[in-house]
């Protein structure tokens, strides 16, 4: 424990080595002590980025199990794909080591359960690094919703609106994300808008998840891609893709407020979104058309949420330098963890938001399958989330606004 | 026949005036023979308004029985309360009047299918009159559709996102509405959003609604509107609503197209709007953010739907003259109606579209009750709509573009 946190850090695909380069290294209170990927390649090119930061060369392995026997190494950074972010988390939390992991869902509920039965114990922290949580918009609305703004809060929508094709699923051969559309068929995404929105309703602490159903669409954006850029003789132009283009997932909470998440990621659209809006009975927020809307506010009331941005910014974005990628996000997310592990404190997205929301995967694909019925969201608190309290105060806390 | 329509009118609340006034009273092409009301001064103010337009005072009766008795009368136009749409456009067509009636669900799918079967056994056409369906965006959208610029259609929404209290809701004591907001919990307005989605979709010819699951947030705007703008002592303040402020609806077609639906009728919000989008292999629109999104377009663009309609604009909107209320759209649609009256052919919203369109809510009620249960629709082509044609070509023909 001090003023540096010992980090090993695994994974160093294209998100892997972004992070490293743009925020790990660059953080004056990091010390990277050990670095882990299979691909000898990427580990060289990942020891290169800790070196031009004027760093010394960490030390480098295949194993993650090598990584994990490092004594002095308190905090693990996982940026693997997908399905193995639970696996390390439950390792290095066995190991004794704060488990931070990227994004992503679970097809697995199991995993959600085994992630925080070893976080209970263990009694080690584990926090998926969900960047959307610190997001500018994102915590703008978290603070107008703290201070009541909004009224009582009775509905949600967020969505992954992110065509895909071109920038990640068939960017290379190896890409990893491609096999999941082609065999599953689910809410696959749902974290960077329900993160977010889990903090705005207390999901965990006075809230929670009850029942949750999922509808696919077609699937026919990545074939229409393929033919389009590849040919027809390409092996995805006429293949079975399972993934739906767009997944419905509707979800409905303990105090009756819904929540639409929409997955859209293989049709063409105008431009990114994670279509945050909030809606409640004194006011309403909607990213799309940039648009806060509160008592006294005349209607027809369009585009002004830069204009509103001046009243109601979060103190994380007032008060702390954000730097580093994705606008500023990364920066804090890791910081926030980072500042956990100093202090010996859980995290701010703990075992059970991260539980929670990684089930939603498995929880759709169950739905899909069922069409679209509705099937009960397991309660990872066990009964407690009806009096638990804020994980932890302080300056990342995204539970309550501490000014 | 001619070159006149001879119509009775039955109901002159507000929407019933304002049609009258604004449509029905101004079209040349159509003769007033009697008018209905159970309110003897709405129905004398209706009579007025007839006058004003320099014709013959109407046979005026409080019995719509009377009415329906009239020989002369080819055509019936109801704009009565929703729960008895259905019920006189029954009788209009057992009297072998084409009976066009104004929008709304009904919470009962005898009714629907008492409709089709009048309509089958008499041969008498009826229509909703959707006007909705004649809206300049929905038109355009749907030409576009019908030109396949958008590719493959793999999903769409829609929504009535109106913000009643103060307009409808609340208004006046007499004011029906209300009483289906305490007493019942569903889509209770889907067909001003789903009208337009059906005929994009193609649905009762190539295409139908397989199954439908709604979820209901809680009810609290209404309560809180009381409150803020009646005192607490008013018998709404804390009386309990069952309709929940959002219903989100999900819908599943045959083809493998998802739709969502969302009545959003109880909570503040800044603008009216239809919610349009449509997503297809090949483009997108979306109606919040004016946006048309095609081949060959950057990503990024934004709020283009004027520009957009130099290119797209339905014929209907460039070859007629579009007159009276709701920006022109209840003008086409009762020139629509009329027309099929006067060439005595099948209506561009049959008898199995209005059908259909209704039974979403008694449907949504049902999977409300059911927690978000997915429930069947019903087929009522009887397996027809694997082979239906365009029920009319013409110049108000939604099924088919006809320049």
């Amino acid at each position: 424990m001090g003023n540096t946190v010992k980090v090993g850090v695994i994974g160093f695909g294209r998100r892997g080595k972004g992070l490293l380069s743009k925020v790990i290294a660059k953080m004056d209170d990091v010390e990277i002590l050990a670095i882990c990927d299979l691909d000898e390649g990427e580990l060289e090119a990942a020891a290169e980025i800790i070196k031009a930061e004027g760093r010394e060369k960490p030390f480098c392995t295949k194993d993650y199990k090598e990584l994990l026997a490092i004594d002095e190494i308190e905090a693990v950074v996982i940026n693997t794909s997908w399905q193995t972010h639970a696996k390390l988390a439950i390792e290095a939390m066995n190991a004794g080591k704060y488990a931070g992991f990227e994004v992503g869902g679970t097809g697995s509920l199991e995993e959600c359960f085994q992630l925080v039965e070893t976080y209970e114990r263990t009694g080690v922290p584990c926090m998926m690094l969900e960047n959307c949580c610190y997001g500018r918009s994102e915590l703008m609305v978290l603070n107008m919703v703290k201070k009541g703004l909004f009224g009582e809060i009775a509905h949600c929508t967020g969505g992954y609106h992110h065509y895909l094709p071109k920038e990640e699923l068939l960017r290379d051969e190896k890409h990893y994300r491609i096999n999941e559309y082609i065999l599953r068929n689910c809410e696959n995404y749902p974290t960077h808008e329900f993160g977010p929105l889990s903090k705005i309703l207390n999901i965990n602490r006075g809230n929670r998840m009850l029942t949750l159903s999922s509808t696919a669409s077609k699937a026919v954006g990545i074939n229409q891609y393929v033919r389009d850029n590849f040919g027809s003789s390409h092996p995805l132009a006429n293949a079975r893709i399972n993934q739906g283009d767009i997944i419905t997932t509707v979800i409905k909470c303990a105090l009756g407020e819904t929540v639409v998440l929409t997955l859209d990621t293989t049709l063409p659209r105008p431009f990114y979104s994670r279509g945050l809006s909030v809606r409640g009975t004194k006011g309403a927020y909607d990213e799309n058309t940039r648009t806060v809307f509160l008592e006294g506010m005349e209607e027809g009331v369009r585009d002004n949420e830069e204009q509103q941005r001046e009243h109601y910014e979060h103190p994380i974005w007032k008060n702390y330098e954000v730097k580093g990628g994705h606008g500023g996000m990364d920066w804090l997310v890791f910081a926030a963890f980072f500042d956990s592990v100093k202090r010996r404190v859980n995290t701010p997205i703990d075992a059970y938001d991260s539980a929670a929301w990684m089930s939603i995967t498995a929880l759709s694909e169950q739905s899909v399958a069922l069409g679209g019925m509705p099937v009960p969201v397991p309660d990872f608190t066990k009964g407690r989330w009806t009096k638990r309290e804020p994980v932890v105060l302080g300056k990342y806390c995204l539970d309550e606004i501490c000014e």
